[in-house]
């Protein structure tokens, strides 16, 4: 690696430098987000569609931007502070300045009165509304009397931005990492997702050699994966052979799996195939469960080849669309395991070609120092390796197929079938 | 329903009917049965098909019909009466009137030692033979002494009957209910399916259009159904898509499925899709224990697709076969629920067509009040169930195929394609 | 059977005589066993390959002759002496005799620490060496000193022998079973295997008339069957429909399943079908375990159809290449066990013809006593059985398939079809 730290802690640093930042589906916090990242990979675009534009049944909205806002009590006590923490405010609220009863203020309160200390996520992105969210706690002890709402938000045409990242290799295949970058001050849902992208584009250039093309996409959840995807479907359908929704990647939670559609695409594949070569459990989800970009991506009318490798499923943690899903719920090993799971799926597919024996019958591995002569009845790590792969490389199973069989990681696969290759008892198909 | 009280209720008031009538696989009390059912639905026609003719590997036997029957014990005293319950006799019993002594009568005598209080049901179609069926503990108190057996019954030349009723649809393809209608005072098996059978043909007849037509039978078992067989099976092979036995659907057992020889018929996939969409745990068999018309209706020169949706399997249940299976065995909620289902067949089946989805990716839901626009984690289950059905109607899958994805009852899943097909984000696919 | 014992006795007494003699790869007891093998069945061919010929990735070893061999110790005692117990010299020591100390000694002793009473098997057959085997708990005794170590061993050009038996029959379509025999006094491993093939071939002997031809191989291990591969591919690829690798056999353990590369040859298929026919538990191994000649035969670039079915798996049982597999460890009834699932499969074999039902509909069973006329709950075993028969019989599926549905021994499926056809209910599809 020649990041100076190794991944994670990479991953992690990013991530907090980006935390702050009041993001949403469009906006100044979304364009500085999406500046962040292109500092560190000038090769990142960074795309705008117009407010107004029509994306298939969708319209992009206005672009939204904040000041400030809070709440005035009885007692004149900024609560609900926007620049304390972003989260106070429903995203998309409507600018206002008023005065009003705490009656006609509690449809605009959210909370969570089974998480009474954390502030809740909420949005209105379509729906003319305004909202702050705060502590159940604290709402619980609101007094009677005048409160004073004070919000400070322009609703304006403008621009949503998408980041858009193609590395290009031999072949036109494309291989895909889509994540959302649209939540405010949420670490694991999606700052993970961000920097995982970011590390993972970092790691493909670093590669002397790519057989497949890879592109990476920042956007906004649903209306900016339709955007990519209203201006690029036909390019998609062609090219595309394996796509990744990169969300809720850092916690220390078990993987999880989100299917395709079909659970039959070449990403599931890869996905399972890593995961049981590394005998990691994992809980696997239905379709039914899918809840990010995947909706879009695995669309009956679009149906491209996506799926999820996460660790704590969106939705089914409990810091979820909570001022809990702050840095402390980021772990350094997490991000690092699961780059490291997205890398082998990397080293699958552009190591995936197809080996045959040299031989008919079984090679004398003995006389080539691969097998200890005097007979005994246990095989060491490696030898074990090389004799299941030697038990089924036949000139047809790909890498891919001899990893699901074997079920082992890919590198060390890839570090015995060399050996074998080395030796002269398998050899490349071309 | 237009009948004035629910099926429940009035398939139990008609089996109670039916219940006293002396039925066998002919003669006067099979006669009598199908005019009952006629009575109520005139459409149906009472075929007959004459004694001696060849069926098959079979022959159509004498008519049997009975006066009386009973044994006089050497006190005088009348026991085994054929007037008191029918299944005193063994059926098609010779006629005999004979002195005998109780080593010579004992072999003619049927009980079941382990269920000493209860009357067994035997037949005895094929071979020439007399006997009477008696509680086993009556059976043990009988005195040495002389018997005398009085059977008053006729076997001579006249007619097999069934009953059938065809309704017409849009289309020639044929859904099949057989049931079996020769079994004397036995409720669950079977005036359950004949009732059963009866509801569902008045429920179909009241539907203002139908897309497939409809044909049951009302015949003894085996025989009625190889003689049916006999004359439509050129025209059974080409228009019957699933077929359905109709046995042992009253009693408040778990649900069975017996399923046709390969298990993957239509009517398979059917009766398997609505117990597991109602969530319903079921006992399913193989058809190495089939015991009813499957074994005409799916023999390996017949083979149609048919199978078995029951209550409690025939010979599964300690009545079954004695004359603990009468009216107070038989359920109203049993055979309600038992329509019910076989009525979500029906739906199904008329309603099985394919949707596509207006949109290119997923359709903005908000904006058709199909979707609450402030971001939450819980969706209501209309909600849930649409969710899941825009996720995989595709323009191929029919509403058969979306019922085992979504698991959810048809009429549910039906009620929500409507709510979409109303919001234009699925269509009818032509 | 026409042999005057039953053949689990002949196998055992067969193997008692075969277990005193040192055989190898190569060499004059490998040639004394297959001339014992001859003495039985003249038919059998006796096969040489000479030292040095190139076998695929292999070359035929010098061969290996053994005189005397034992270790005199400080004090003139006589340990690890050949001449007691062949497994005390490493297979294929190279002619030696010297002093040395216990300390030169050492890296040449072989034992095995956890089971210190018993002398290990060990061999170097493709790299010069020397070395003596005896139990861990005499080689802790050994006490400082001058050791003198006297191998008295030839390794001259010479050949590799094994034994073929071809018996024709009527289709040239083979049926192999290939063993091995290379292994000195140990009875499980291998001389069960080697006792198994000949009881196999007598019995094939016997029977009048034979659809398929079936091949016998007694070869060295690995060597061997190459040797024969070697000579005989083309010939295999194009005839053999199913083959058996014989080993381990002959002990109580249950028994053991190891597949073909892909688990789906008629080998496979055979062996399944007879454990699950006659309701044996068995351990269903992964071919990434394979340790006999399948890793030959079923090498990617040979890829015949074999597979073995074992008691205890080599390799999983405690005896295993120790001085404890000797013939208190092999069972007759183990054998005779063994002996009959593989004839079982040459059952299936011949026997696996089609059979189609002659009636439409079910045969009344009744009028041709098959079945009791009076109506009962129960049948028996035999009834039960062509009653799951006259199910699928159909005209298309064969024997094979019948046992896999029906799972009851083919000899019994065998009879009660015999006794359909006789009562002319089914048909042999010719």
């Amino acid at each position: 690696m020649s990041y100076q730290f190794r991944e994670g802690r990479f991953m992690w640093d990013q991530a907090e430098e980006l935390f702050p930042i009041c993001r949403s589906i469009t906006g100044e916090g979304l364009r500085h987000t999406l500046s962040h990242l292109q500092n560190i990979i000038p090769e990142i675009e960074i795309k705008e569609v117009p407010s107004g534009q029509q994306i298939f049944d969708w319209t992009i909205p206005n672009e939204w931007n904040v000041r400030d806002a809070f709440i005035l009590t009885p007692n004149g006590e900024k609560i609900a502070n926007f620049r304390e923490n972003n989260l106070h405010l429903v995203s998309y609220s409507e600018p206002i300045q008023k005065k009003l009863s705490l009656d006609e203020l509690q449809p605009h309160l959210h909370s969570i009165p089974d998480k009474p200390d954390l502030v809740p996520y909420r949005t209105s992105y379509y729906r003319r509304d305004w909202g702050f969210c705060m502590p159940h706690n604290l709402r619980q002890k609101l007094q009677q009397g005048t409160y004073e709402v004070f919000i400070d938000t322009k609703l304006e045409p403008g621009f949503l931005n998408y980041a858009e990242l193609y590395i290009s290799g031999q072949s036109k295949e494309e291989i895909m990492f889509s994540t959302y970058c649209c939540h405010p001050s949420l670490a694991n849902d999606n700052l993970s997702g961000v920097v995982l992208a970011l590390a993972l584009a970092m790691g493909l250039q670093e590669r002397e050699k790519l057989r497949h093309s890879y592109r990476f996409l920042w956007t906004p959840e649903t209306i900016g994966a339709l955007a990519w995807l209203h201006d690029n479907l036909d390019h998609a359908k062609e090219s595309v052979k394996a796509g990744f929704v990169l969300t809720c990647v850092g916690d220390e939670g078990p993987f999880s799996y989100m299917p395709s559609r079909t659970g039959k695409t070449l990403a599931d594949r890869l996905i399972c195939a890593v995961l049981l070569a590394n005998e990691l459990p994992y809980c696997a989800y239905s379709f039914h469960q899918r809840g990010s970009d995947e909706r879009q991506f695995c669309h009956p009318n679009i149906d491209l080849p996506f799926a999820s490798l996460m660790r704590s499923k969106y939705d089914e943690f409990d810091e979820y669309h909570t001022s809990a899903d702050n840095m402390d719920f980021l772990s350094k090993n997490a991000l690092q395991e699961t780059y490291d799971l997205h890398m082998q799926m990397i080293e699958l597919l552009e190591e995936n070609r197809v080996y045959t024996p040299t031989t008919v019958g079984e090679p004398q591995l003995g006389k080539r120092n691969l097998y200890s002569s005097l007979s005994k009845s246990v095989l060491d790590g490696d030898e074990t390796i090389r004799y299941k792969i030697l038990g089924y490389a036949d000139g047809k199973l790909d890498l891919l197929s001899l990893t699901e069989i074997v079920k082992a990681p890919p590198p060390v696969i890839i570090e015995q079938i060399q050996k074998l290759v080395d030796a002269k008892v398998l050899e490349l198909v071309t």
